[in-house]
């Protein structure tokens, strides 16, 4: 069997793990990038923050693939060839951490975890009142792959669920809003906002002032999508006025966020660094080998990115 | 139609909010105690913690109704006379509430919240690994209604789920373990321990070292069957020792736990004050008044404890 090259373009700490898994897969050669090789003939790269000018110089390039949901980065990137096709990443790994992820934070915002710590830290019994899941309507901005498996999870717990996203979507028990014209629709009465979004010119600055305003009241916001999507001193306003009551953050406008953020010492944010849902190695390259053999085959790419629409 | 008078001997900061679910219940009149009042002709009782004397009281008494899952503080009650049957609630709601408070948990342990946490207090961006759900055996002692429920859910993210019991329960996902003798085998490197066990003589301190010493090291533990289930200070040593990484505790041994208790600061240790999961007053009045409906047409109640079992 022919082994195909794949030239791994992504963060060095990464780069061991990744040969590891890559020795299962017998149909791939996993070539680290190093600046100055010889490219020709490499027709596939693994990379998800782009590498200036390294898809430009690979003559016989076919398509990058990207392991992570979001391309944003590299779809920003204007040294990319227009005519390269690059492959969004779905694994069932990723889209479990995410909902594992999401349905974590939701129910911490569910149950008033700062209710508990704060009993605790003051060493003060006092049980809590908290609605039942079916009282608490959750909405999911962005309902692809990973919104709808969070969604599903939500849905299982007894929460209602609906889902804000660019076109309509179907599905049998959550309801789908579409457009920039559904949003307040969207929006109302909801206690628990999630955004799965991907990063666009059209999303870009979408958590903000005015949207909080149309949720309920006292509401929990929790982003997963790109921290781009968040006006940052919106949240701030709209935690000190109590509109909203907390808010898990997985990503940031920049990132690491810097040691002097204000978000690091919130008493009512949640942070985790960039990690809410890692692909996992074995079974992201698992996936970008069975989508070599496809390309290889002549059968079409899965999971390509477009570029009018921006994700 | 007739109603049926049902004496609550409910905690009286409660009894607004029974009273109001009472009202959609046409066939029951419930009847706040007083002490002193005639008891005569009422033959169904609802009450949590025994009310000393009352059901001995109570000429015409049919049965009791407890309003929780566990039922060993009137088992306890030397008072209640032998051949009244103490009804154990099973309710969606009390279900529901108890396999969203564990997941939440799980989820938390899983998740290594504790270096998050301390990442964010030190203003440091360290993403961190962890392993897949399907890496991560769960155990969960008592496979009751509870117990398997929350299976159930934990399953749906991933988790390898075992389960342990006095008799071996037939599921097709969960791992059956039953009896003392099966308890070491269960145990083998669980990573988190769910208790979920009704108060018995053979449950009483289960959760002590010798069991913590059976898991995996840096196990989890998370406690919501009763406080009496735990030796505590074998859990402040595991803790100490590294045996056990964190616990979550919604029971103690003694209620409200004092203000003095280690327990209170522990950074390990997450607290909730026995409310993991409420009846809902409108859900479980409606069980009760269809127990109620089955007894006076000479059909077997359901769910009454077994003395000689203990639960």
């Amino acid at each position: 069997m022919s082994r195909t090259r794949l030239l791994f373009a992504g963060a060095d700490e990464y780069l061991a793990t990744f040969e590891a898994a890559a020795r299962s897969l017998p149909q791939i050669d996993l070539v680290a990038y190093q600046p100055g090789q010889d490219l020709a003939g490499i027709q596939y790269l693994l990379m998800w923050r782009p590498v200036p000018g390294l898809a430009a110089a690979m003559r016989d390039l076919k398509a990058i693939f990207c392991f992570g949901a979001g391309v944003d980065r590299l779809l920003a990137s204007s040294d990319i060839p227009a005519q390269i096709p690059i492959v969004r990443m779905v694994e069932p790994g990723l889209t479990r951490g995410m909902s594992e992820y999401v349905l974590w934070q939701a129910l911490r915002h569910h149950r008033r975890i700062w209710e508990l710590e704060e009993a605790q830290a003051e060493g003060r019994w006092a049980p809590h009142w908290y609605p039942a899941a079916w009282e608490r309507p959750v909405g999911i901005l962005g309902l692809g792959e990973l919104g709808i498996a969070t969604g599903e999870k939500l849905l299982e717990f007894g929460f209602p669920v609906r889902g804000w996203s660019r076109q309509r979507k179907q599905h049998a028990d959550i309801e789908s809003f579409a457009g920039p014209e559904e949003l307040p629709a969207f929006l109302r009465d909801l206690e628990i906002l999630i955004c799965l979004l991907p990063l666009t010119e059209a999303t870009r600055g979408i958590l903000n002032a005015g949207l909080f305003s149309g949720l309920k009241p006292g509401a929990s916001l929790i982003n997963v999508g790109r921290g781009q999507h968040l006006v940052e001193a919106d949240l701030l306003e709209a935690l000190a006025s109590g509109q909203l009551l907390a808010a898990s953050l997985d990503v940031f406008a920049k990132e690491p966020l810097p040691a002097d953020h204000p978000f690091w010492r919130h008493p009512r944010i949640f942070m985790s660094p960039h990690n809410a849902s890692d692909t996992d190695p074995a079974g992201g390259l698992g996936e970008i080998a069975r989508q070599i053999g496809r390309s290889l085959t002549g059968q079409p790419l899965e999971h390509v990115a477009d570029r009018a629409r921006g994700y």
